[in-house]
């Protein structure tokens, strides 16, 4: 399969939402511009995407809602449960933790861990809060595929070598560092402060519009 | 200005990062080459997204580090302090009050609103948690620009619709829901389960590769 750029499987993610809610409305088809219209891009853009993948719908008679729900999620991977690990019980780790919208796409959390003796043994949910130290055999025997880092970025890259040395192969970090896996392993990072500083470009930039205009 | 793409905005932000951390060494120049090793992207890409801001640096000198700080933060809004408001006193938006990088940016958390008569009047750190209900007035009064929203996905659209109608003009939004915004208000949204399925096609894909390989 041909690389695929993040951005597409984002839309491909968002195209599977709009779906969903289409085939529990009972709709039968969809066309490309009302997909594109449903997820703020063009028509081009929406058959560019799902070209990738073989070629979905007929001609002037729109995608098979159904079908190409069924599809989409076969290719992000999600008819399947993957087990996800939660490294670090702070406060972001509990957010994550018992976010529903992972169960609902068959992100199964086994194990929160942590190296605050306050935190270990505590309850979270269906499971209870362990030894760091404990995670790389967990991992190890369960095949757990994903790792969610959220942790303080001083300690992550040393964790991530463990982690990755026990087995697992995709990582979803939240600490606010630059962290480096092999080539097997997927990484994707959600920065808070990146975030908002997309924000206050564009405010910046709004307030200069106003004032040159 | 020329309107910029969001993924350029976000690698400015990598930029930013790296060369803050270079000016701390000591480093005086940057050349594109180290930065976009650093930011795991190429020097063309590192020259053209500086390119749209002025003329930085020297041909084969490199980038003035000091200098080029200085310009990034400048262009990304962040010589400035930003008010923010947190809609929803959940967990997320637990860790998001607390969350360190947003003061070390300049994003003050000046206020935090639920509807929750329990969650009400709870301190959270420096302030406490204030009823929905007085929002748009604190908001208006304050004239603070940016609204972090954490709150179930039902009733995004309305709580949005009366912050907007309040005077906010930048959302980063973390209810799992398509919100629309008017053109005036900016709009970035962090859904988890997609950052998680991003992650799940990855290894959908690297199974696939493997078994025809």
């Amino acid at each position: 399969m041909k690389r695929i750029a993040e951005s597409t499987v984002r839309r491909l993610s968002m195209y599977l939402r709009y779906l969903e809610n289409l085939d529990t409305m009972g709709q039968q088809t969809a066309s490309s511009d009302e997909l594109a219209q449903l997820c703020g891009t063009t028509p081009a853009q929406v058959r560019k995407d799902l070209s990738f993948f073989g070629s979905f719908g007929k001609r002037g008679l729109g995608y098979p809602v159904h079908e190409l729900t069924a599809h989409l999620r076969e290719i992000l991977g999600l008819e399947r449960e993957w087990k996800v690990v939660i490294v670090g019980a702070g406060k972001i780790g509990a957010a994550l933790a018992n976010y529903r919208g992972f169960r609902q796409r068959g992100f199964r959390v086994v194990g929160v861990y942590d190296n605050d003796p306050e935190k270990i043994g505590q309850p979270w949910g269906e499971v209870t809060v362990q030894d760091i130290a404990e995670l790389p055999d967990d991992v190890a025997r369960e095949e757990t595929p994903i790792a969610v880092l959220a942790i303080p970025s001083d300690h992550a890259q040393r964790v991530v070598d463990r982690i990755v040395a026990a087995g697992i192969r995709a990582i979803l970090n939240f600490a606010p560092a630059q962290i480096t896996v092999p080539p097997h392993v997927s990484l994707k990072s959600v920065n808070m402060a990146m975030e908002l500083e997309g924000l206050s470009f564009a405010l910046t930039n709004a307030v200069t519009a106003e004032s040159v205009g």
